[in-house]
């Protein structure tokens, strides 16, 4: 297995790996075990890395995190309208 | 900024954003939102990074990913141990 394939396959467990707690979340609408802060920082993260990937010409760091981003602004999208739910 | 710069912040920023995550679900003991197959999934894919990184002698991806892994098998700790409570 080349160092290159192990990248990819990296790539796209963790990116993929989201996919579940967005299904969860949005069937659910419970997410009251996920804490905001990780969210955020987690997708300002990504964004840099987005940027970074695009600084550097490196398509699979530019796609996998453009992929990771939309699967997670969904869920801090749910998240903050949980919290406004709860303050009522 | 240089990109090596970004990438380093980049690294930091989405490393420790599962710090605040951890921190709420040790105290709270809430993963309820969180979804099993999502921990699992970025643990394998984390894990999958830092042999990544040990096969092309990349100390950030190294570093980076074992904090990474430090920080979320508690986590996984902690949702399977709230599973099995729930199964009594």
């Amino acid at each position: 297995m080349s160092a290159d394939f192990l990248g990819y396959l990296a790539g796209m467990i963790t990116t993929f790996s989201g996919l579940p707690q967005l299904l969860t979340s949005y069937r659910r609408r419970n997410l009251s075990g996920l804490d905001l802060r990780f969210l955020v920082l987690f997708l300002v993260g990504i964004s840099l890395w987005t940027i970074y990937g695009i600084l550097i010409d490196s398509k699979p760091i530019i796609i996998f995190n453009s992929i990771t981003l939309l699967i997670w602004i969904p869920i801090l999208g749910l998240k903050i309208r949980e919290q406004r739910a709860e303050r009522g």
